[in-house]
């Protein structure tokens, strides 16, 4: 199965020692090199090297270009595929092509100044999410709503999709979940930015985008990143079984998400937008 | 107290809602601006920029620049000072000013350079390992061991000391761990490896390493870059309350760390150096 590794551990229990075969979650790097350009001058160069778990490897990056604003649409990428190591399977899928539409404007140089500069504003900077935010944000104002009851269920629907995490308790979890409360897709990852991005480019690539009628569960904890993420595909009701971070919250706050920490199957905390939850 | 923030929310308990306050785990920038080069041709440039919880700043800046290659000593360091909006007190400390001493060889682009030399031979590479390894590192091989009582007591221990954690759920920690089973240091933030960071540097500042005889206890789960760290700082014993990646465990069987996880008050997984766990 992709995405975990069989391996031999030695257990130890009180004074006892066995040896057994166990499985643990796999983390390998992934190279993504893109082609960009005009027809007549196409460039190619390594946007990132980022560490992940193999499994859904083309979503995670249409995602991660979606939400870095490097593509607008999954039609901007006309094709992707591994061109690693031609010896070795899992070598070979450490190292992606992407090319990507001539027509599409694609400067890699021009985003890391980009975030270079707004970055730098530290000094002018009026609140943290200012100094960070490299782009202008719509909020989200859809009336989009969801009950209590549903939210109660949502921690058990996931501990079942979670098969990764079933198998070596090292994986994170992200869950889409529709109006009537199903987990429409569940992604799992080493890193949870990634499966996030994963989520995103598998929405993307079914012209699904925005997500306004969604709601998104992440298995951990809340940073400023996932909210981020969840804002650019447009989903109004961002969810955790952990804790948020004040920048989440933040945020959430200022692009009218609803954020939920703390869900459990009786209880939760609202830290901001509750007009889109339910009690009846 | 630095590191939280005060916040109200909504509390939902099965039908109740309740107004109450809580509190949430810091995560704000920090901008790194490295001032380097010979006294009459100093260059200035952002580094990076690092979401992080506020909190041993300093030391955590002096563990990154380790750990990444770019100091060898704590005396590679100048001066640290905040250099963000001096009105407001939580922005000025999101922009901060290294001085570099002059006599340190300190090239951005080259490093940036190497990384993706390192990182483009995919096609060549004979491991995952080797793709992302930008430097020759020395394996461990010192005998230092530790009694299976004593990391039994570690959960108990690093539990205890999680400040920010107690208050939040929303912090990693990592503690290190002296020969006699005693936590010397507990670091916290929201991101494991800025904890690390922490850590290291202020052990750095301490004079005190290489970490030889030295156990870290993580909260969470392994990935390569924590071990990578761990190996940098000298570290032999690496323990988690979580599980490891493939990679973490690839790193510390090529590299003579004892990897442990999944610690608990009476049980643990030995991945890879069992000869430095004393069974009594």
């Amino acid at each position: 199965m992709k995405g975990i590794k069989n391996i031999r551990i030695k257990r130890i229990e009180k004074n006892n020692t066995s040896e057994k075969s166990d499985v643990v979650i796999q983390e390998s790097p992934l190279q993504i090199i893109v082609a960009y350009g005009e027809v007549n001058n196409r460039k190619k160069e390594t946007l990132s090297v980022t560490m992940r778990t193999p499994g859904s490897d083309f979503e995670m990056v249409t995602g991660f270009l979606f939400c870095e604003g490097f593509i607008q649409s999954a039609s901007d990428i006309l094709s992707m595929r591994f061109i690693g190591n031609p010896v070795d399977i899992t070598l070979q899928e450490n190292t992606m092509l992407v090319e990507i539409a001539a027509h599409v404007s694609f400067n890699i140089e021009n985003k890391k100044r980009n975030f270079l500069s707004a970055a730098s504003c530290g000094f002018c900077g009026k609140t943290n999410a200012d100094m960070i935010n490299q782009q202008a944000f719509i909020p989200l104002t859809n009336t989009f709503k969801i009950n209590v009851e549903c939210l109660y269920h949502l921690p058990e629907l996931l501990n079942r999709s979670q098969n990764l995490f079933t198998q070596t308790g090292g994986a994170h979890a992200v869950a889409l979940i529709n109006a009537e409360g199903n987990i429409i897709y569940t992604r799992e990852d080493v890193g949870r930015h990634n499966a996030m991005d994963k989520l995103v480019g598998t929405m993307l690539k079914k012209k699904l985008l925005p997500l306004n009628n969604y709601i998104v569960l992440f298995s951990g904890r809340l940073s400023y990143e996932l909210l981020q993420k969840s804002l650019i595909a447009g989903i109004p009701i961002v969810c955790a079984i952990g804790a948020p971070s004040s920048l989440a919250i933040e945020m959430a706050e200022d692009n009218g998400i609803t954020l939920i920490g703390f869900l459990k199957n009786d209880s939760f905390n609202i830290y901001c937008g509750a007009e889109r939850i339910i009690q009846s």
